[in-house]
């Protein structure tokens, strides 16, 4: 594992990243998949390093999987409690990270609310800091951690048909793989009600459907966005029973993809909202997968940023 | 340390351990024990090996007692915020478990409401389940490390009288005791109200008592269970005035038991609610010596489940 | 590093330090300063020992140095969840420590409520007790952490004029550091309202001021106090507008201090109440040095505590 092309000293979206940046950590990521499958999952690249979970909103599977990440990295890694310790006491976010700062961590994983946050860290902050989902904006290790189960299904990440289905708007996760398979040269499809797929998305080079049957024909792989009832998505369209109607996918629907076709989704799936539960618990989906690669593919942008060069396993 | 004889990829109740499961359970126990009163107390067994403590009740002594465990023994151990990130968005037990699962963990330590929970988890789970309580159905580490106790005092667990007093009824811990002394030959006597204590448990080969006096007589050992307000014990009973008056125990009454005598509670007691004060402190009472084997048992349980064989302390 | 000359078993209070012992923390800190700086922050001092951090009172900041400080160490650092297990369950603050200490930690922190909350558990505890604030009574590692940041700036620690501005009466802090100062010999003026600046502070050898242009002039050091909103402090002064009115510090405000003077605050810092932001955000304040000297004072209290002699950095 070399990394000396990586040039980042940050991981704020798909966006700032090359082809070779993409392709360099999903080489990376690869090596740790194999790690990871190992009794003894444990390498000593991050050893004597800090790494800090800023999370300001909830998500145990996104915080566990960096924490699991950081610790086959031998890395020590502290969940610092965002909401409890600042907002309640009425402190900035820059003033909480200049604080977090001057206890010297290398790398800071955030999550937050507001687009740009991520960003805007940058702009005073000496760690490295890792975007783990910033408002409507970006989750560039999704979009990673996707595009690894891809490369793994179809030995290419190139000349492929990618369709995303449901709340395009309000989506990062959307977001940052658009970006990832503009810059691979794939075909975007995106699908959904008019008032969560504004033609605005036309601009970035994508097709946009209203039918999903129409607009998932010929894809090579199948995304489905969870309906984000916490982040108020219900005021888009009138009812759960009305979005199932039109964006549920199940076998029937799915059999418009192309026969080879995969099925992914974020998570935490509602099981017939967005997927119809036999079609979800098919070989077609590959949900599991991308919870496994998500492990591989943060070791691989810890390691990029803060690793040492050529350890070996011990 | 061997492990050889250890033939069970989980631990999901006493009723499926063999009376030599027990024995390796609390000779290796034993072993650790010895551990925990060096200087430093760590060993390499479990170095690289993720153990994840999924908690859906609260229980932070449990909780931590399996987590220094796991630490003891070099593991990383993530803390998997249950309720906050499953409960909450709606998702089911066996899509959160293989979720986690995806992650590639070697050991999951369950605790959750439900009776038969952790067996559930077998059904689909590849790591190896750990059953941290399972609602009112079985603890199997407290029980083995009541018996570590009890083999400590008593230098055998054979030709033994143990008396237990509370709310059989809704007790995983007396459950999984009267398991494990009915496969040791041991004679058990269970006294409390009779709407705590159904005779139905006569035919686990136990023998009931609603007069505590009369229950304890001659016991080896009195097991006191803990008065659970939080789970409507107390719709079985008048008031705590009331169940004071019959089951609470002190000096006078444990005079009943033999003078060699031990008292026992799972914790965390309710201090002149179960135990009078005095005798809770008095030189009877192995309650801490319970809590230190608990981390003895965990170490053991951890170890014959995933640990490495003949490794040394590093 | 040598501990030879730390006869202390617990850090309770700067009441129970000496000259000495005050000398020898900071300087094992400053040698932890540096390592710190390093790219790989770690050292084996404390591999196998178990750190537990016990805090009634939420505060992630102190609780994660003292975490990062653990781990730097190579300690394993168990967060015990306290409010949750113990108070809700109506457990004593004896009994959930009693159980805590069955598993044989090496050091429990203690922030608590209740002044001498750390004193009380010598009584019984075996485990080294650090203090991590006990009510209004100290807070000893934050008055060690200022004193390493005073030191670094004035190459000394003796012949200067120290002023503590703010709620002096709730604070433990600023009686942490006026107990730090009286033994180093230090000036030290406090100022406030008289509501929370009683004149009884006088009897410590402090001059008392309810003018802030007054009380700091000449000051090497100004020290403001963070405005403790939860703690009640508002039933003492009218407002936050009348208390900024008298006592918020600005740059005109501080040149009365002397030319070479530094300011600091505990944190977290409510911006444009205590300090205005210009000031706060200049060369004169040292507040993030504060923090990172926060984690080598603490890895040094540790470390001096139940550290192994002459270790070297693997």
């Amino acid at each position: 594992m070399k990394r000396s092309t990586f040039l980042q000293d940050h991981l704020l979206g798909i966006e700032h990243l090359s082809v070779n940046d993409i392709e360099l950590i999903l080489e990376t990521a690869e090596s740790f998949v194999e790690i990871s499958t190992r009794d003894i999952k444990k390498v000593p690249a991050l050893k004597g390093k800090t790494v800090v979970n800023l999370f300001f909103e909830d998500s145990t599977r996104t915080r566990s999987s960096f924490e699991i990440a950081a610790k086959r990295l031998s890395a020590d890694l502290i969940n610092f409690n965002a909401p409890s310790s600042s907002l309640t006491k009425g402190e900035s976010l820059k003033d909480t990270v200049l604080t977090l700062e001057a206890m010297n961590p290398h790398i800071i994983v955030l999550r937050h609310p507001s687009s740009g946050a991520a960003k805007y860290l940058t702009t005073f902050a000496r760690s490295s800091i890792v975007n783990a989902g910033d408002g409507f904006h970006e989750h560039p290790t999704q979009a990673l951690l996707d595009a690894l189960t891809i490369k793994q299904k179809f030995k290419t990440l190139r000349g492929l048909k990618i369709s995303i289905v449901g709340d395009i708007l309000h989506s990062r996760v959307a977001r940052s793989n658009i970006l990832l398979h503009q810059k691979l040269g794939n075909k975007i499809s995106l699908i959904g009600p008019p008032s969560l797929v504004p033609v605005e998305f036309e601009e970035m080079g994508t097709k946009i459907y209203y039918d999903i049957r129409e607009g998932i024909k010929g894809s090579d792989i199948v995304m489905m966005l969870r309906v984000q009832k916490e982040r108020g998505a219900r005021n888009y369209f009138p009812s759960i029973r009305e979005y199932r109607k039109f964006f549920e996918i199940n076998r029937d629907i799915f059999s418009y993809a192309k026969n080879s076709a995969i099925l992914m989704h974020p998570g935490p799936l509602n099981r017939d909202v967005e997927i119809e539960t036999s079609l979800a618990d098919s070989d077609k989906s590959v949900i599991l997968q991308q919870v496994t690669n998500g492990i591989a593919v943060r070791m691989a942008v810890l390691y990029l940023l803060k690793g040492e060069i050529d350890e070996d396993v011990d």
